[in-house]
């Protein structure tokens, strides 16, 4: 099959590799959409010590089961496997399960390519109406749909719902649809770059700003890195409420001692729960989150472009979808 | 009346003032025992920029109501006036009244002196069988049972309830009777000062370490440096919780990569709620929180002594209580 390697940094390659084999309880998938993350950029740019080369990265997928009992069906891929019978797996946070994995991290290769190998029991099975490049999208809306709704389970019942999300990429505006799709109406959106906050802008469907001067009950930090947090600390009313997603920057940023006087939590998130996960598929499918236009679709074989393109700040879209059989 | 007053950094005097005056709604209370707090060290260092001198610090505070229908009326204070109106008030959240205010910090003299003013409404009354020295504790011991019980309130379920509390201080060791006083079995104290460790040892009642290997579910930072931070984002498990009390270093510690990855709950706490303060109180009366024998009694005439031991670290008890009329 043909798929894109990572060789070390800033260098991949479209190559030739060996077919993705499944494993015993696993199907094998034709992959037809598939997503770049910033956490794919991370590795890219030599940063992810998880993510050494050679290596096939890629982890939001969606493709067509091949062969066995449901053969050609239509499906979104969870990409965390987990052990299933650790306290955390029990207690339904699989995310937290010492044993996990995700495809593009050793010992799983990722879905940058034109097959996959992936348990059963990860794949969420897609109807017609929807399509790839949407289901491709299901795992980054996880993301953001954990991450809203531990906030808003941390949020004080005093306190009137409105959030500021910090980042316009694809977590950032993910956060906004989840948050709307929460019944929350006040959310703003931090964007700086002024490409991607115009190409926001002019999809109608979001409220983006460059900067804002006001205060939040729950603050979204979809970026990670030291000055989103302080920023996030900045913006989050007192008794409010930060969510952070991302791993832009390992330490630094918050203001704690205002975070202390004013009673701010600060929840790290990463990636979803197995429920999280089917109920952002579920949402996708029912229109909840919106029409899902934000992406631009390239080929597989020319994602060396794309990753070079997204370093230089030079895509509008916030999340560029690949096609591996173009 | 007599008085300690702070007149710059590690400069106390005991002098003669002019006598506390109740405003409209306010009591006159005779103080019988105030208890020295991190914070008026803080203050005493020169720390704080909320308590300029001169000023009358303390806020730790038991006494008699003088004067009045409830004259003679034994009481416990609670320092924190707020305005009763604003929507954190009537969420019950009067710690984070925008218009809150503390004894001992201006415009409200502290309690460090023969008499203070307090509303009537912040006064909790102690019964004949708490002696003053106890019922003095009910500040710091409602810090710290405000911070568990939002600890515990954010705990997921699935989590085993276990807690290590770092710092020895008072409110360290109230965090740990709040603790045991919430059902939490499994608690571990950590306290680097040889002195105070031995103390607290020598008690019987408190598990404490110079250090541990374990991890735990929730993590009480009863100190609130860049040290602790850094020691409690590596004690607390997956998925759990760190309570931060404590104004100790402004920024930095928190290993936010770990945090994110592990989904780590960070919760800034500060002071109580006067539900919270009440209940602390009423454990207190009905021996909930022990014995409350981990104090040294002192004059007030002779506490800028105190401060000065407390300054060079050599004192094992937890708490200073001052008396004003001895």
């Amino acid at each position: 099959m043909k798929a894109l390697v990572y060789q070390g940094v800033e260098h991949l390659t479209y190559e030739d590799v060996p077919d993705a084999a499944p494993d015993i309880g696993e199907q094998l998938i034709r992959v037809e959409a598939v997503g770049i993350c910033g956490s794919d950029m991370h590795a890219y740019l030599g940063h992810d010590a998880r993510r050494p080369a050679p290596l096939i990265l890629g982890h939001e997928a969606a493709g067509t089961i091949v062969g066995g009992p449901r053969d050609g069906t239509r499906v979104t891929i969870n990409p965390l496997v987990n052990c299933g019978v650790c306290p955390a797996c029990e207690a339904g946070r699989e995310n937290l399960c010492p044993s996990r994995q995700i495809i593009s991290m050793p010992p799983r290769e990722g879905a940058f390519a034109q097959y996959v190998a992936m348990p059963d029991a990860n794949l969420v099975e897609v109807p017609d109406h929807v399509s790839f490049q949407q289901a491709a999208l299901a795992e980054p809306l996880a993301v953001s749909w954990h991450a809203v709704r531990l906030g808003l389970e941390a949020l004080h019942q005093g306190m009137a719902r409105d959030a500021l999300v910090i980042g316009g990429g694809a977590i950032g505006v993910a956060a906004a649809l989840a948050l709307a799709a929460a019944g929350v109406d006040d959310i703003v959106i931090i964007e700086p770059n002024d490409m991607r906050r115009a190409y926001l802008q002019s999809l109608g469907s979001f409220n983006v700003v460059e900067a804002t001067d006001d205060t939040f009950s729950l603050v979204v930090d979809a970026v990670g890195y030291s000055a989103t947090r302080a920023a996030a600390s900045h913006h989050v009313q007192p008794g409010g409420v930060i969510v952070h997603v991302g791993l832009g920057e390992d330490a630094g940023g918050l203001d704690i001692r205002r975070m202390t006087l004013q009673e701010i939590t600060f929840i790290g998130t990463y990636t979803y729960t197995a429920e999280d996960f089917r109920k952002t598929a579920q949402a996708i499918f029912d229109g909840r989150l919106g029409p899902l236009n934000w992406i631009q679709e390239r080929a597989l074989s020319e994602a060396a472009d794309a990753f070079r393109d997204l370093r230089k700040g030079a895509v509008a879209a916030p999340k560029i979808i690949l096609a591996p059989w173009v």
